[in-house]
């Protein structure tokens, strides 16, 4: 949070292990985005019964039962969800980043002088490996160069066609397609019962606004995440307008969560839901408060039906939303839920009909 | 925004012009913080007829009715409210000013060896005159001291004492009393109508937020305001909380008005309401969008009933959201509703009964 440079919670590992295993940075004609789809079969219909699901419905009721000694008025029902891992697909590389080396070959078209020069020249070679290996400077200045120096509007505009036509290659569907169905209906769920459910991720916040209502139900003003400053200006004939600029403004990572929600949202949230060491703080921050508190995190041990990674269970660790043993021994003292992608969840994905 | 210092959004010359005024700054013990009252009329009670009433019946009209070819749907409804001297009283001197004037004697205490410092010798001193002196950067020096280093708790704790025991020495009253009703009923008039209504000041968004609720009804997620970064940490028991640092995120003033409105909102609001130059960028912004749009300056044109100030009116410009005549023809040429305190409004207060 010190520096004002542009700085990509993501790691050079994530990229190695991420960009090795794509067959392509590739964009497809139009596809439909996801919606927000109803459990078909009741609330938490896509949960297996055990204790995760059990978590989730007694701090509910707990909670919004009036005769409950730990009953939450209404107005502050906060529940605050990570994205990448938690709601959507992380493995093997965030989607973002995807969108980023996407872009490159747009923006040298429009600062042709950029064609042979690093780490743009490499990015346009095509050649997976050498992209695996630039440095995490590299990778900024991709990032600068792709999510900087446009107006919001012309940013948008770009992001929300490469969501409609861009398709993960394991899937073969739009990245807003892969979201945990579970989790879904837990915002739902959460929502029914008056909470008002955050997004807050270590993504770029104008990049998942653009979706958040669409996918997730979430309004763009509950979505908590990295973000830049904008510079107000004037178009010749006097339209104002904001140009997105180099400077962060919040790092929505670590311990930057707790401190964007207090920023974004102004009190401390009664639920929290994440997947990695990125969620450790905001989680810690949601049980220090009184009273009843939900802390979730979701374990990526199904490499069936999506991806088994985290050394908390001996899987390796890609460095995409790690899950270290530390992390799972706090969980552990502190009563925080581990979801077991495996066990709890009957489907990964609402197009994913099959039950466990 | 370029700056990581605080940069404070008030100036010398209110300064000046202010703490002359000021009898004393003192504390008086225990007194009720105001709360959102019901206009006891109907909706706009407070409001004589006339072209700003007009203005704000048709706006909603247009937005509201699924007939209308301006028709907005419920999830945009953005209004944004500019707080001091739209809102509140800012004259002589906003009252968070007051505040960190007040709160030097306790950061004294806590500090002995700033007793003989300045800017802190001049402000226990008590001379009014004196302290009316102190430069800008004595004064960003007082804000810091004062609004920062201490955890997010303890600033909280320390604003609430402060705002229910002192008292505006002019009215006798705390100074969340002393809210223009006719305002009040502007908001409560939009979110029965479906907007949701935001505060968006140049004031620090923390300090805002404590009474936000209370005194407006609108709740703390819904205040954008000049805002420091915090940082996170632990106590001694491993419990964590954020201290509140000095260093600038966003200057909520001006163009930093949209810009904050971008970072916190997301989106464009279709209502904007202000009273100085300070307002300019966020009205411009609100108006540049499609569609139906209400832009309004009230202007402080009032003497007898509360303060007439502000050169577009040939009233004395003493740099409290100063209104020039720059932004009279804005206002003119655009479109934008100026509100006459003196002709369009009942009553200023709610505790004020006399109608015109």
């Amino acid at each position: 949070m010190t520096s004002d440079r542009w700085s990509p919670n993501i790691n050079r590992r994530a990229l190695i292990s991420g960009l090795a295993l794509l067959p392509a940075l590739s964009r497809v004609p139009f596809s439909a985005v996801a919606r927000a789809q109803t459990s078909q079969d009741g609330q938490l219909g896509s949960w297996n019964d055990g204790p995760a699901k059990q978590a989730i419905l007694e701090f509910v009721r707990a909670t919004t039962d009036r005769s409950s000694p730990k009953f939450v008025p209404p107005e502050d029902r906060i529940a605050a969800f990570d994205q990448d891992g938690t709601l959507w697909v992380e493995h093997p590389i965030y989607s973002q980043i995807i969108y980023c080396l996407d872009r490159v070959p747009a923006v040298v078209e429009k600062d042709p002088k950029l064609k042979n020069v690093e780490p743009f020249k490499t990015v346009l070679s095509g050649k997976r490996e050498a992209i695996a290996r630039l440095s995490l400077r590299d990778l900024e200045k991709i990032l600068v160069a792709t999510l900087t120096g446009m107006s919001v509007e012309d940013f948008e505009a770009e992001a929300k066609k490469w969501l409609t036509s861009a398709k993960d290659p394991r899937w073969k569907r739009p990245y807003t397609e892969l979201i945990f169905q579970p989790m879904l209906e837990v915002m739902q769920y959460l929502r029914a019962n008056g909470y008002k459910t955050y997004i807050v991720t270590g993504g770029g916040q104008d990049f998942v606004r653009i979706y958040s209502n669409q996918v997730y139900g979430v309004p763009v003003e509950q979505v908590v995440g990295t973000a830049g400053g904008t510079k107000y200006g004037y178009h010749k004939d006097g339209t104002p307008f904001l140009t997105k600029e180099p400077r962060l403004l919040l790092n929505d990572d670590r311990a930057g969560k707790p401190e964007g929600i207090h920023l974004i949202i102004g009190r401390r949230p009664h639920a929290a839901f994440g997947n990695s060491d990125g969620d450790r703080q905001m989680l810690e921050y949601t049980g220090a408060g009184e009273g009843a508190r939900l802390m979730m995190l979701v374990l990526h041990d199904d490499a069936k039906r999506e991806y088994a990674y985290g050394p908390a269970q001996g899987l390796p660790d890609t460095r995409v939303g790690t899950f270290p043993q530390a992390l799972y021994d706090e969980a552990k003292k502190k009563s925080w839920t581990v979801i077991s992608m495996k066990n709890d969840w009957k489907r990964i994905f609402a197009f994913d009909q099959a039950e466990r």
